[in-house]
């Protein structure tokens, strides 16, 4: 295989991964996500904690979050941008997670979602998430949920 | 050079980068952070808009944000943890920003930054940067500047 057709089945192989994990969240299949977190994987996520460290403590982040949505989850990936290199790789890409919560409240927000991998065995992993949305520097400090791309 | 040897000087280029991006910040060197950004990079900042697409949007963006604060301002890196191999690399870190801003406020707030590198004519230049605080889902939204690692 040359080395330019390497990396398209490297960029195709993250783009399977996200979508994989997208459709996860979708149907709240954690364990579908946790296969393709490396164990040491290291999460900036949308709410406090700053991060989690470990896929165990991934695992009940996400074992805490999708209970609190009534039905299936919407989330989408727009904007995927992906460079993969030998054993690393890294994208980026904006979300929007959509659905109703068990209080009632209806969630439609655009997160922006920065993905890096590392090559493990002959198989990509995430070994680090960062999801964010900006936050308004008005005094308010409240964060930006109402923005789109 | 052998693999090995090439892997830990590419993680000590990628540290210097980020040191002389800090220094540049602490200074207001707004050409000195430029120096390391590349053309299309894509920036998902702490303050709105979702993102900063190329280095002219970015470079207003910290022309802009520097006069906010009088005097210096504090800028460090903790915990700075780094992946390179060959032309891709990526890295993340806590960022303490404290400083006094124009209108007397003062800001002494942690951020989660990742920062992704590409070696571009044999220089590793930064491609896309995501720094962000969580929010609280209480109902405030509130940003959780008050969050230490």
């Amino acid at each position: 295989m040359t080395a330019k057709n390497s990396k398209a089945t490297d960029q195709a192989q993250i783009r399977q991964i996200m979508d994989n994990c997208a459709e996860a969240v979708r149907s709240k299949d954690v364990d579908g996500i946790m296969s393709h977190y490396a164990t040491d994987i290291v999460v900036f996520d949308l709410a406090p904690p700053l991060q989690y460290r470990g896929a165990d403590e991934c695992r009940k982040n996400w074992e805490a979050w999708f209970p609190t949505f009534r039905g299936p989850i919407g989330y989408e990936l727009h904007g995927l941008e992906i460079a993969a290199s030998k054993d690393l790789a890294f994208c980026h890409s904006f979300n929007r997670i959509t659905g109703t919560r068990t209080d009632d409240e209806k969630t439609d927000v655009w997160v922006r979602a920065t993905v890096c991998c590392r090559k493990l065995d002959g198989q990509w992993k995430i070994v680090h998430e960062h999801q964010s949305v900006p936050f308004y520097m008005d005094g308010s400090y409240r964060a930006a949920v109402d923005l789109k791309p």
